[in-house]
């Protein structure tokens, strides 16, 4: 098998690899080329192939199917009107790019060759590559198994019928020094520069940090707040109630301001009005042959009633049933510990010591245990629910774990604060869970990985030549590529969030009764800043860029926490002795106090949330404008044509 | 003064009517009528107007400056494009008409002189009127005071001199005969002709009576149930647990499948997706002369935070106080009611007998004389607020003048049913506010008017011949146009969807106690139906179309109460003597539990409203598929340009 290996063609530079499967067969490669190839009017995706040469000592494990694609500029930029990129504009504004217009744009110069960035051409191969569709092919040639039928991504066939092992983008080694230096390797403390890493790795990634830094500044002020109540108030701990309400007032403000800066940014990164392309079915979709409503393209289709069905009568309840399970392990932990304090009280020797020890190390064994379980069932459950969108594949796995992972870290200390009404405890536990998640996830989320990394990397240098003691600095392209498909895939943000998330509920939720929550939260946010940073440079593949405009079903997430810390901290205002001092006759009025309260504050939160605009004002000016202007041009073009004495009806 | 009374032209429709000041000056006249009539090239409207000749029997304090405004029927197809309306293509989805698309659109037969209906024409010629613009005048001739500037609505300046009286559109005596047929006048109960309404009358005043029928009709199973209750349960009140659960579900419910509902109409209405043309500052709209960000025209511009100070520090206070002036006089209206009770029980005589009423009489003089006077007062602070758009100035009256209201109407149950606790006094005054409150609005609203209205007609048709029996049939033209020009003007819809707001509170907040009360609504609404259809057709001018999508900041308000409606209907099921029957020993057990049903009702709601999509799925898919397929036309356009040879930059 060899495959055209145009290797050193002038202009030619390689932005997406594509892994083929070790064993191809040799006219699917010809196939798959020449469809990359053909021009567009052929129904090609115009785009340069090239095959990797076998790197500098070749293996015999080493898969030689490796293909550099690349594109040319102005197949580049017609891509990216395509795909209705939104550039900077001469006038400040922010436009989607047309290629007959390209002058106006703010950086264009000269044939424009620096005008996207990589990531950005990375991201339009990635487009231009996954809307290739198949035109008379049948079945993918050598492979009758994978059928094919007019207007099939040939991509995701390739992908799903495992043909395809992966296709990434590769990393800019100059670029990405710049950018980890500027990053994390300066040594004064500074913002992140988010545009950099939005050129770098696309807007996803650039708003997961900049919620990361939003997030930490904005707990600044409880810690501030946090750190004179652990120094003078320590045992009194019945002094939370203005705490509690700073609180709440917080965590609404904070989350409406959020949604502005959001905004904010992704205006100025082009994704706030860009218009989302069509989504194609995501590879694991199945169902029956048939057309497309909105496309009248053929493609599977699922009922979306037995979506409902499965989603309703299998997720839920099985959620519902772990959810269960989770209280009930919670339960015995208890009891447990109950027991085994009471046998240390009765007759304290050293074994009952260390038998102190055991309910908590089996719970949190347990507890991971069931989490992975869970994460695992999750994800078959939802692949299993047979969403077509990538999307809504997300957001359902999202949810369940979402609901599962809060029930699992809330669950013990909701028992803790209102049936057992122990604010010490509370605090202890509290205290416990914060430091050694916050320890354990920055072991296993940047040291472990990057150290295993390290010691691939080390050994694929010492393959290469022996002699060099800098670590992939001159490594030749064959062997970078080798070295990159190599690092672990990038999951996306999921985890990153939900780490976010769960630190978000500890502060919100009960910080009032240990105010060095947030001191805590904010100095684990920094070291996230860095290892996250690392971690992405150094431990994982690249990862395609992603357009996204906001947070998504995150932004829901939080703000449905914050709902649930209103209540939380008016029933711990309410606990309170000081409260409770109030009312010494009657609890029934305490309580009704409390819920009124409570029920203004929630009607609060709803007033303000919808008193504060969205998008700040001069956002809406801009983007109000351009709607204006375009529906001026088509009126005066309109006024042109009927003026032209060529047009015969006037109309 | 003799303006050209071009009476008689063929083929001229008159549509619109323009009442000038009858002692307007000549120059002025002349002036408008022609940028009226100049061609659309050279800035003007393109319209046809024509002077009203004076009627039969010309009195002598008749205005003679009314003018008849038409267009050809090019003119009204491409105004029709102009404004982006959506009509059914050759396929059955909507799109947005354009001329040179026209012959493709379902109803377009030969020239399309029946396309369109009258409401769409006046509509039309209404939007032309209002964006007629200014050129280089510096102010109306003949009124130096009048001041304009390059892009100022002239209509709206004319306006708000008082030089142009009023501007409504002519009713049409065949169709509206045909349509109030359909509508009230047959006898045998059948749906509202929906579809006919927004024919003659436009899209706002269908969706009004759309909602109107929907709610009625969601209130009949909530009636079906009342009835065995009142009928089996009266004097055993605490039986209405069920009832109350009944009702948390069905407020919920109902309010989101109208989402789903007003969707269906819009979108078959042709304003789903319609996109609103960017709005001019309403007439009374005053501030400094700037350029307008977004148009970059030169327009009054007037301080966001100033409007905001004025808002927050001025009309909110007055609200808050307002409110709290209408408790006190409650609490006084109590207290008189308790003193003269312990006056009559003392010593019961005839004299002691009438002053029991008193208190009851004089609250509600007092609340209706409040009433009036706050109105008044909100009106004048909308107004004083200074808002730049019609649509914001009556947002901001509605709520103040819907939290008005609903605390006046609520305020005195809420008393009664959670202070007092005294559930027999809670039914006798809903059913006395109801019935009462129904009575007088429909005599208020209908007859009165009516009365007025007949009179004025027969002394018009007295006027004209004196011979026929058969009223308004036979007036000529100019009789028609004063008659119509002397009718009330409709002051839309506010007034309608208020009473429905008060109606739907009474059912969703205290009908548990009170089951007849869904019975007397759906009553109510059935005679209101007529009342309104009779009031539109034959008490108040016509009104212009209102191209809306949805009934507004009204959904808002309907889903707020029904939040309240959760609350109140826990309050009271927490209350019964069923439920407290079950915590015999503690109140406070009672009072949590119920506190965590209803937050767990509370959320139930939202995950509900989150969960039914607002657009039914038809509905959605048609929407994307036209979004699809303008995506698709633009790419095949682009592939056709840079595959044409004459081209020279490929891009």
């Amino acid at each position: 098998m060899q495959p055209a290996a145009v290797s050193g063609e002038p202009g030619f530079e390689p932005l997406v690899v594509l892994e083929l499967a070790s064993d191809i067969k040799e006219e699917a490669v010809v196939w798959l080329l020449s469809r990359i190839r053909d021009p567009q009017q052929n129904g090609g995706a115009e785009l340069l192939v090239e095959h990797l040469g076998p790197g500098v000592r070749p293996q015999e494990k080493e898969n030689p199917n490796l293909f550099l694609v690349g594109a040319s500029w102005q197949r580049l930029l017609s891509g990216a009107e395509d795909l209705g990129l939104f550039k900077e504009y001469s006038d400040g504004s922010m436009r989607g790019f047309t290629c007959s217009n390209k002058h106006n744009f703010k950086d264009f110069t000269g044939d424009g060759d620096s005008f996207l960035s990589m990531a950005e051409c990375q991201h339009i191969i990635k487009h231009e590559l996954d809307t290739l569709r198949a035109r008379e092919e049948t079945h993918v040639p050598g492979y009758p198994q994978a059928k094919l039928y007019p207007g099939k991504s040939i991509i995701r066939r390739l992908q799903s019928k495992r043909i395809l092992i992966q296709m990434f983008p590769l990393h800019h080694k100059e670029e990405l020094k710049r950018l980890s230096f500027s990053w994390y390797q300066k040594v004064r403390l500074s913002l992140q520069p988010l545009d950099s890493i939005r050129h770098y790795y696309g807007e996803g990634q650039a708003l997961y940090f900049g919620f990361l830094e939003y997030f930490t500044f904005a707990l600044v002020p409880m810690a501030l707040i946090g750190v004179p109540y652990y120094l003078f108030d320590w045992e009194d701990y019945d002094k939370y109630v203005i705490f509690a309400v700073f609180n709440l007032v917080w965590c609404t403000v904070i989350l409406e301001l959020w949604k502005r800066r959001s905004a904010s940014l992704a205006y100025q990164w082009g994704t706030l009005s860009r218009k989302q392309a069509f989504e194609e079915p995501r590879p694991g979709f199945h169902g029956v042959l048939g057309f497309n409503p909105v496309t009248g393209r053929e493609e599977p289709l699922y009922s979306n009633a037995k979506r409902q069905l499965r989603i309703y009568l299998v997720s839920l309840p099985f959620v519902l049933l772990c959810l269960y399970l989770s209280l009930y392990v919670m339960m015995v932990y208890f009891l447990l510990e109950g027991w085994v304090l009471s046998i240390h009280d009765e007759n304290p020797t050293f074994w009952t010591g260390v038998l102190l020890f055991i309910p908590s190390v089996a719970y949190a064994v347990v507890i991971e245990a069931m989490n992975l379980i869970y994460r695992y069932a999750a994800e078959f459950l939802t692949e299993w629910e047979n969403h077509r969108l990538e999307s809504s594949y997300q957001n359902h796995l999202v949810l369940k774990v979402l609901v599962y992972n809060f029930f699992n870290c809330f669950a013990s200390l909701f028992y803790i604060a209102f049936v057992m009404q122990d604010m010490v405890l509370l605090r202890q536990s509290l205290a416990t869970l914060l430091i050694t998640s916050q320890i354990l996830n920055q072991f296993m989320e940047a040291f472990l990985p990057y150290w295993l990394q390290r010691r691939r990397n080390k050994k694929m240098v010492r393959k290469v030549q022996g002699r060099r003691v800098l670590e992939d600095k001159a490594l030749p392209l064959a062997e970078q590529v080798r070295l990159e498909a190599d690092m672990s895939t990038y999951l996306g943000t999921f985890d990153d969030y939900l780490e976010l998330f769960l630190l978000f509920g500890y502060v919100s939720l009960f910080s009032c009764v240990y105010p060095l929550a947030a001191v805590l939260v904010v100095l684990n946010n920094i070291t996230e800043v860095y290892s996250d940073a690392f971690k992405m440079c150094h431990v994982f593949k690249r990862p395609f860029a992603d357009p996204a405009a906001n947070i998504g079903v995150w932004q829901l997430a939080f703000e449905a926490m914050s709902v649930i810390a209103v209540v939380t901290n008016c029933a711990l205002i309410g606990m309170s002795p000081q409260v409770r001092a109030y009312f010494p006759h009657s609890e029934t009025q305490l309580i009704l106090w409390t819920v009124a309260v409570e029920h203004g504050l929630l009607a609060l939160k709803f007033i303000l949330t919808f008193l504060i605009p969205d998008v700040p004002k001069h956002i809406q000016i801009k983007l109000a404008r351009i709607e204006f202007e375009s529906l001026e041009a088509l009126k005066k073009k309109k006024m042109l044509e009927a003026s032209e004495p060529s047009k015969t009806v006037l109309c």
